[in-house]
Order: C-alpha cells, then sequence, then structure tokens
C-alpha cells in the first residue's frame, strides 16, 4: 500500500519555555511524514522556495520519505513561522508568519504518485484539497485537516471538500466552529453529514475521539512529562494515524482506534524535542516500548 | 466492607438549556450516595435543617442508602444552591448560594458508623476533614476532595489533610492551582508528596487521570449526547469510584482504574437528567449495558 501527504513544508523558529530553536524543519508535511514512516514509505508533496537551505533538505533525507513531489519553486521564498509558547506552553503566540510559496499555486501531484491508495491532505485552500483530490487515481482512502481559516471564509468550498473525503482529520475547536456543535459526538456525526465515513477530532492533551456512523470512540493521549516543543503535535499523531492505516491497508473501526493509539504515541516522542529530532533518531524498540506501556495505562474490560 | 461518604446535602434550584428544576435533591453526599449504591450499601453522614422537606427525605430513602448518620438541626437551615449553565453547558452561574447550616459546626460520625473500612470526605474545610478522621477507628483508605475556596484559604489545614489520606479526588482546574504545575502527571506526583497514595484528577468530559507514585492511568469519559444536568457529575463519579472499590476490598492500581470506569458510567447516568432522578431510576441491566459499551469505545492493545 502507498501513502502520499500533502501539505505545508517550513522554516520554524520556536520558543518554548525549554529553550529556543532557530531555522528549524517545520510544516505538517514534514511532522507527517517522519510520523508516518515509523510504519513504511510515504509520498511528500509540497513545495519550498529556491531559499530552501540544503541543510533542511539535508534533514528531510531519509529512505522511507520519497521526496520526488517536493518542488523547488524558482523564485519563490519558502514559508516561514516564528512562534513563542506561554510558559505553561497551553498557548502560543505568532511572533511572525511569511506564506510567501503557501500564497501561490499550490503542488501538483507527480504523475507517479497519482496511483496513491492513502493520502492526506494538509490544512490548505479547500479548493486545492479538491484540486489535489482530482489529480489521483481511484485512492482507497482520503482524508483531510481543515483549519478555522477556511472553516470561516471558505464553508462552501469547504463542504465540498468534504463530500470528496473518506475522513476528516480536524481539532476540537475547529470540529466545534464547523458545526455550531458544543457536544464532540454531535459535532462529529454533523460532521459525517457532508460525506466523510469517520471524523477525528483531536483534543491535544487530552487525546482523539473518533465518530462514524455507528461507534464512537475515545483514545486517550499518551501521558508524558517529556514536553519540549508541542508544534506539529497533532500533524504527527494524523501521520502515525495514516501510516498504520496503508500498512494495515483497511480502516474500518477497529482498525482507525488502533491507528490513533499510534498517533497519539508518535505525537508524544515528537513533542520531546525541536523539530523532527526526536522522530529522526526514535528506534522501533522504543516506540514498541512505549505502545506496550500505552496499554497499561488505559482501562480494560 | 462498608463505605461512608459526608458532605453536603442541599436543596437546589438548577437551570439548564434543556430545562429547569426547583428544590430538588442535590449536594456531594447525595450524588456521591447513589452513585456508591450501585455497587452496595453506604452510610452517609450529613446535616441539614429543620426546613428539610420531608419530600426530599423521601427522595433519598432507599434500601442500599443508610440515614442514620443524618442530622436535622433544630434552628437551622439546609444549604440552598441555584445556577445556570450557559447555552453550551460548559460554563454555569451560580445565581444564589444560602450556606445556611453549612457555614455551622460540621456533623458528627455515629459511633456505629466508625469501624467503616472506606470513607470519602467532601470538599469541606480541611479542618473539619481532620475532626472526621480522628472520628474512625483504623479505616482501610480514606479519600478526600477538596476546592478553590479552601486551596486558596486554608492551604495549611489543607497540606494536614493530604498527610492524613490514603487518596486524593480533584479536578484538574484544582490540581493545577494547588501545585502551580500546567501537566498533570507532574501536578499529580507533586499532590502525593503530601501522603496520598494515588490522586485521582478530574477532566468533565475528558474522563480522569489516575497518578501513583509507579503508574499513570487515562480514563477517558463514556462519550454521551444526552446530558440534561451535569450539577454533581464529579460526585457521582467519586460515588461509583468509592463503592467499586469498597465491594473489591482493595485498591491496588488495577482496582483503581477498573473502579474509575465505574465511576464514569454513573455519572454518564446522573448527567441524563436533574438531580438523582436518573440514577435512581436505574437498573443493574442499564448499567451492566453501558459499561460493555464502554469497552467498545477504548483502545484494546
Amino acid at each position: 500500500m502507498s501513502l502520499l501527504v500533502t501539505g505545508s513544508i517550513g522554516i520554524d523558529i520556536v520558543e518554548t519555555p525549554h529553550g529556543r530553536a532557530d531555522d528549524v524543519l517545520g510544516g505538517t508535511a514534514v511532522n507527517f511524514a517522519f510520523a508516518a514512516r515509523l510504519f513504511g514509505p510515504v509520498r511528500l508533496v509540497g513545495v519550498v522556495g529556491e531559499d530552501f537551505p540544503p541543510a533542511l533538505r539535508d534533514r528531510m533525507t531519509d529512505d522511507r520519505v520519497d521526496l520526488a513531489g517536493l518542488e523547488v519553486r524558482r523564485g519563490s521564498k519558502t514559508f516561514r513561522w516564528h512562534g513563542r509558547y506561554s510558559e505553561d506552553m497551553n498557548t502560543r503566540d505568532t511572533v511572525s508568519v511569511q506564506l510567501n510559496v503557501l500564497a501561490e499555486a499550490g503542488p501538483k501531484i507527480p504523475p507517479a504518485y497519482a496511483d496513491s491508495r492513502y493520502v492526506f491532505l494538509g490544512a490548505t485552500h479547500p479548493a486545492l484539497q479538491q484540486d489535489l483530490i482530482s489529480q489521483l487515481k481511484g485512492p482507497a482512502l482520503v482524508v483531510a485537516d481543515t483549519m478555522d481559516l477556511w472553516i470561516e471564509t471558505q464553508r462552501g468550498e469547504l463542504e465540498r471538500t468534504l463530500g470528496r473525503v473518506g475522513g476528516v482529520v480536524l481539532n476540537d475547536g475547529e470540529a466545534r466552529m464547523l458545526t455550531d456543535e458544543t457536544n464532540l459526538v454531535t459535532a462529529g456525526k454533523a460532521i459525517l453529514k457532508y460525506g466523510p465515513k469517520f471524523v477525528v477530532i483531536k483534543k491535544g492533551e487530552h487525546g482523539a475521539v473518533l465518530v462514524t456512523r455507528d461507534r464512537v470512540a475515545a483514545v486517550p493521549a499518551y501521558y508524558s512529562e517529556n514536553v519540549k516543543d508541542p508544534t506539529g503535535a497533532g500533524d504527527s499523531f494524523a501521520g502515525g494515524l495514516m501510516g498504520y492505516l496503508t500498512r494495515a491497508g483497511k480502516h474500518d473501526a477497529d482498525t482507525l482506534i488502533a491507528a490513533m493509539v499510534r498517533g497519539t504515541i508518535a505525537a508524544s516522542f515528537l513533542i520531546e524535542d525541536f523539530s523532527i529530532n526526536r522522530l529522526r533518531a526514535l528506534t522501533q524498540a522504543e516506540f514498541d516500548r512505549r505502545l506496550g506501556e500505552y496499554f497499561t495505562m488505559v482501562p480494560r474490560p
């Protein structure tokens, strides 16, 4: 099975109470890919500018991350983001953001990737998400993320995107904004009416909720005291989730729940260091050990 | 095994988007007891005024709820509370509160109850909690709740209480306030330093976290779309938890996790109607069915 992710690739400056990282690799596609690669190869589709440093490209180089879909656009500049977390890390300010190439035309899916079976669309303009879907040849599952900006300004387009995907991954605030429902199960069911077969609602430290037509599940987050930089946690959660589904080659409710567990474990590692440093260094044995520990942390019959 | 609860007994007015209930039975001891009774008998210790209506006493009458510790104090008035929930039920205003008898001397534990093995102390003045502990003869486990008022104004007394109990049940905001820690596991471990062997941190719709010296667990809440009145959810959670522990006759980590699950199921019923209406009407078969459903909602290895 083949997995493809499209999304932002950025150069980040991140400040947390535990330190500062300057000009490090960031963005949805990156954080997703380095979680998904724990389960198999992943095709990365995204655009950077000609200013993209070779050192950051080196950081993205990995046996399991296929960069044939990474476009380096002449005359354009890479997306940049500078964020600063509060003392308790529960809130963050955007010090500056330069959309640069992200405000231009979106990426194209290379013809050799059009057969991808599992596809994740990062939170870009919903019309672009539809354009990307149109470039695919009969995927088994397309999952989309979205964000407050598109919910507020592109609702019509977003509803069309929702009508063309099999699953949605978004955070609790976005689910409530999209549906005007407070109760997350009610919100999830309201999103299902647009067309997706499942909705995964991310709740940060509180884990995630799965809503399908006939199943609701709650997956707690792995509880860690070691949080250095939460940036990208949600994207690495999605990467672990989609990586697991791709390897399994199915996405029924039981497999989705198991995949959400892998997503929360991947995210629990990501947040232990800046950028993808921890995920890059992660061994299979470390992942498996924490997975085992996770199942001592949740109730069983 | 015998279970005793001390805490408030009140006459409530509750307004939610789903309706209004006037002069209904409320208070920690009541909500706790009608959850705990699902697992066995419970001894209720609390004080009401001579204005306490016979009709409300009738509502408290139950084969499994022992009211020998219910004091009707001459010349005093019963605690009254009037609350109003916001449209999304995530916040509530206290329209009025009359402490009345709760501002006077606390209840006494009847001599026949001094042998209680499992004891839950509702969130009263920590000096009163210590006085109640002193009236017990070698309990197996005393668990205390507390609240923001005592954390802010009676920290010394509260720390003394924490040094004399085996467990603490409190909500996430209180745990953070008590310890100045944002991370709930770090907060839980900080509370353990005062003496308790375990801390259960309640997170409302996000479930609860258990912290012991060598174990952390996350118990998601049962996800319900049917929420009519959240008042007393935390107390019924504690009641289900303590009821289960009492019946089990032990409180190791695995038993605590199982008990937290029973607590969340009890709370999920309580919130489906005003006061203890739903818990009073609940059958064992209904409880067992939802418990089975719960285990389809959480991840398994």
